[in-house]
């Protein structure tokens, strides 16, 4: 194949340093550095390779799974890797498996709720993968509602023993990753019985496979949930089921940081802050929105390149067709999704530090930021997962038909992100929990209290409730201000119109129960605020090379001016905008486009992805997408033979007639 | 398992005659007893079997659809099933194969534009099977513009014979289904060039495959393109590339209703009108939209019935949680869906009749409608195909996590269906059509030129101008008028906005593409319109059984209501209602939820859907959903031992530090 970069002219036209931008993305010139190296180290090994999956089958694609996963970790010890390399390298493996659940579940679980002791004991083991741990605790009948989950672990003081049992068929586990085939423990959550007495849900480890031989241990039935959403995907994940009879651990396989239970089956609750428990959701979030921006940016460089690549329609004289990315239409869908992935890059890189605050705070029992933290990431996890769910479904079309392959990379990347969505909290009922806190916030506005964090800015509500934009021409709404002020607005006169209708309804319960559509919606305004407000104060910060602050600034007005575009109702609705504002930001936002469209190749190259990790025949660099299409296509097992299997059995009958002879 | 009806309760409660609403739902007693012997034909027949395809690999998959569609062709032959039968029984079997695009397009391409010696000639062939034939338009880089074709057929006087080409790699064939291992013959679009001159694209009958023994002909490269979206989904259909070296026809294979080419090598128009092809269009995209109800409600079917199985939070005391159906959330979410369903099965009824209607005018050559039709129709299959993708998408995750399981059937039924968001026209393609359609009759409403059909509401243009809303209560949200005369006044002033807003532009075709965005959005005001009439005009019908017209009523104000609130920004915009209004319209679609709440387990029975066809776990009729997942979920390959394959090779050596070795 020829070595010519068709995007180079795209690139030529580039307002900015790409270089520069690229340590932008990845947040230092050491992530860089480090994401850079990784990223080839698995590029060049061909048992990463990963253009395979859609064609093989079940077992096959799990078994290489298994395969990289064991490859990954020679490698991670044979290079000495540190632990920041050996991270980014599972990520860049890009291929869901059991190491997923242990390193970012169990073993964090373990940290964070098992005592010194046990710590001691059982850390030691799972950071050399002496034994392998998955997070027990969605049940089949209980996802959503951690406190209705039915498995028990009843103490028995004779033996000193917590017997595990799954006393229904809804209360077996179902879903837990690595689970299925792989997992040597897991950690099973349970209600504690002791004395009679229920005490709610606590973990407990269970071993439930042999470490000689992988058989299962007595009175434990486990098993693969089937298959899932996609070729590839989480189908290269033994997500599992697992029902207990009558299991028998000993008592000290409670984890026990937060609650005991004594020798003599005492349940004790300890002086630890239940609070730390959050410190824990705050940290598994803010990795969840890394994983949205890193998983939208993928799409959009796939969707962006080949808008540049592919023509279509305009040529009336026979010189090429018009590049499909000039059309307003396809801008209209496609830049502000590029926009939202460096925005949602850059609210995580906050969230980091939120968690680093939060921590602090913890250690020197401040418990003041708190709720406010838990209700930002429960929020910014749904905001951006479901953004970046419909974005990568919204990139895929925008590639047109060819968008419907495998090798687009776009079906794959869709299928293995969507249960980001329902994981660690569905997405609606997150929302409902950030509502819930905002209204608690509006309530006590009165008292004297002042809204802290995020929600702050409910503190000026008597400026908020008269607030009147002033924006007279389009410029008007490049000020940074002028853009806060709104959304800050929203989001206020959303919460006190919810607050006022709620106190309508016979009781407050009923009310948010009434209303909770109306509170989804509101949150959302809240959480966008945050997002917006964080890549205004992103972009005024100090940061070098040629054009960057330029295209960050045009990024982070697409961004908030295409959700007030698509949002524009709520806007009109509160009174913070008239018609001819709103019509005005339009009009700006197709300005901001043509500003944008001669940096839309640089600005998805600054993502620094490898066609390896891209995996996306229309995606590739140099744009030479359509013999790749073909390259791909005959890979295909059905080109395997001219006459494809079956021919002779289904295919011959019918054309010979031998299914009419009966009837003529 | 033990037979008992979990969704009994729920059925008691319906306020309707479900048996009464099955034929609205099917349109006629007699295809219901069609649908419904049909439905029983394919769930009864273990060749029909579809709960293996995800485990299956391609090869095996598409082997095994090669068997269903010759079993179906056994079948139909055998019990001298009708058109009507046998089409439906097609739709029955649920997976596509080569005879969708022999029956879909094939056939009625050559009846549209074969004249009438070819159609004696090729219609006996294929109506016996004894050829296969596909639809060869779509190329590598060229889909919606199939005017920038490539592909050329030349005609040599000397031999009286056409020399089809593929001058580019991009020119490749590339989609066509049924192409890449099946077809014998395609008709293949291509730039007819005859006396040194190219006269556009025509169709060209080409045999590929030799009917003895299928091996491909000289100068034809042909294969598979490749893994598509889903694990089954379009897997089972052979997408097909196709190149030609000099490939020769005879001269009669042209297809030459509407243009000839003389035995001399003249190319002559005949008086038939071009309109013609326009009635090919309607029909087919007019079959578009009734997919997209069965598709959308076969998805709202599965979630209403698992929303009301499927219990989550809500117990202090230890009584059952609450049904998730029951949450405001899922209400809001899923409702709308099922009236949407409803909704666009009317509207593709009325297509029907609009169909009719247009071909009777042809024959009179009466073409006064036909550019409306057209627009109509354009509009529809954009409307109905994107809403319907998003929405069977909304139903997967109303499901929940298992909503990501194949078993949940959602996976599937999304995969197989996105493709219609592209084909027969890409849907933001065709907006534009519909928009530029719009902006001619706005402005021609001055000249005395009357709007007909579905644009006659602009003819009333100074009412829809001055027109303010007059609603004081929610209440007054139920009346039809009130409810029609806002979406009119709504599309109205966009539209008008638009024609405005371009006419500032230097030139009408500047100012149309850079308004291209708010085109869009105004054509999908327009295409709402059109289906909210059409609901209230079929709710206006006379139509029998206890309860129907209240339960139709409901569905259409949900439709209509739901709508509005989800685009308040354009009727606030534009003037046409107040935020107060608004805000009653939502007070309203609360209401209408509460009323539907009751009726939507019954409501989705009216489908009369068999639990084979639906092939849903989570959507069985009786909702014992929890022991068949579990039963399901054992079927897996990765449940055949329990020690995985690679284990030995994976798994011990890790567990037994044969990595670390070198490191400790």
């Amino acid at each position: 194949m020829e070595e010519v970069d068709h995007l180079a002219h795209e690139r030529s036209k580039a307002q900015f340093d790409v270089d520069a931008m690229k340590v932008v993305w990845a947040g230092s010139k050491h992530a860089l550095d480090v994401a850079d190296r990784m990223a080839r180290l698995v590029a060049t090994d061909p048992v990463f390779r990963k253009d395979d999956r859609p064609i093989l089958a079940r077992k096959e694609l799990f078994k290489n799974t298994l395969r990289k996963a064991a490859h990954a970790w020679k490698r991670i010890n044979e290079l000495r890797l540190t632990e920041e390399e050996a991270s980014m390298l599972r990520v860049l493996v890009d291929e869901p498996s059991y190491v997923d659940l242990h390193w970012g579940m169990f073993v964090p679980a373990i940290k964070g709720q098992g005592t010194d002791e046990q710590q001691k004991k059982w850390l030691p083991l799972a950071y050399k993968l002496q034994i392998i741990g998955c997070y027990a605790q969605t049940e089949l009948g209980h996802g959503s509602n951690v406190q209705g989950l039915e498995t028990t672990a009843t103490f028995d003081p004779k033996t000193d023993e917590f017997i595990i049992h799954s006393p229904t068929l809804t209360s077996s586990k179902w879903w837990p990753g690595g689970l299925g085939k792989v997992s040597t423990h897991a950690l099973v959550y349970a209600r504690l019985i002791t004395e009679g007495k229920d005490h709610g849900v606590h973990g407990f480890i269970v071993q439930l496979r042999s470490l000689d031989d992988h058989s299962t241990l007595p009175g434990i039935t486990v098993g693969d949930i089937g298959a899932k959403f996609g070729n590839g995907a989480y189908n290269t994940m033994d997500n599992g089921l697992l029902r207990f009879d009558h299991v028998r651990i000993p008592r000290s396989q409670m984890l026990m940081r937060v609650s005991q239970v004594t020798r003599e089956g005492k349940f004790i609750v300890s002086d630890v802050p239940r609070q730390l428990l959050y410190g824990t959701m705050v940290s598994v979030r803010q990795s969840i929105v890394s994983d949205a921006s890193r998983a939208l940016s993928r799409a959009v460089c796939i969707a962006v390149r080949y808008s540049a690549v592919r023509r279509q329609f305009g040529s009336q004289d026979g010189s090429p067709e018009m590049q499909v990315i000039d059309y307003k239409t396809q801008q209209s869908r496609l830049f502000p999704l590029l926009a939202s992935a460096y925005a949602f890059r850059f609210v995580g890189e906050w969230l980091k530090w939120l968690y680093a605050d939060v921590t602090q705070r913890l250690q020197a029992n401040d418990f003041s930021t708190m709720a406010e933290a838990h209700a930002c990431t429960a929020g910014l996890k749904s905001l951006t997962t479901s953004a970046t769910a419909d974005g990568i479904e919204e990139c895929r079309k925008l590639c047109g038909g060819h968008g419907y392959l495998c090798s687009s990379g776009l079906p794959e990347l869709f299928a293995v992100y969507v249960p980001a969505c329902t994981y660690e909290g569905d997405n609606v009922v997150l929302l409902l929990q950030v509502a819930r806190f905002l209204m608690k916030t509006v309530s006590q506005l009165g008292s004297g209290k002042q809204p802290v964090g995020t929600t702050a800015y409910m503190g000026r509500a008597q400026h908020l409730m008269q607030y009147k934009c002033d924006v007279r021409g389009a410029e008007d709404w490049l000020k940074p201000s002028v853009i806060l002020e709104a959304f800050e607005a929203r989001a206020f006169r959303l919460a006190v119109n919810c607050g006022q209708n709620i106190s309508k309804a016979p009781g407050a319960e009923e009310g948010f129960s009434e209303l909770s559509a109306d509170l989804v919606e509101t949150a959302v305004a809240h959480c966008q605020l945050i997002v917006v407000s964080k890549f205004i104060e992103k972009v005024q910060q100090d940061i070098p090379g040629l054009g960057i602050k330029e295209q960050l600034q045009i990024l982070c007005n697409i961004y908030a001016l295409s959700l007030l575009h698509k949002h524009v109702g709520d806007f009109l609705a509160t009174g913070c905008i008239t018609p001819r504002q709103g019509s005005l930001a339009n009009d700006q936002l197709r300005s901001l486009y043509s500003q944008m469209r001669p940096n839309a190749v640089a600005l998805v190259d600054a993502f620094n992805y490898t066609d390896q990790y891209l995996g996306s025949v229309l995606g590739c660099y140099d744009g030479n997408v359509y013999p790749k299409l073909e390259e791909e296509a005959w890979k295909d097992p059905l080109n395997d033979s001219v006459v494809p299997d079956g021919y002779h059995e289904y295919i011959q009958p019918v054309l010979k007639q031998k299914f009419r002879a009966s009837r003529l």
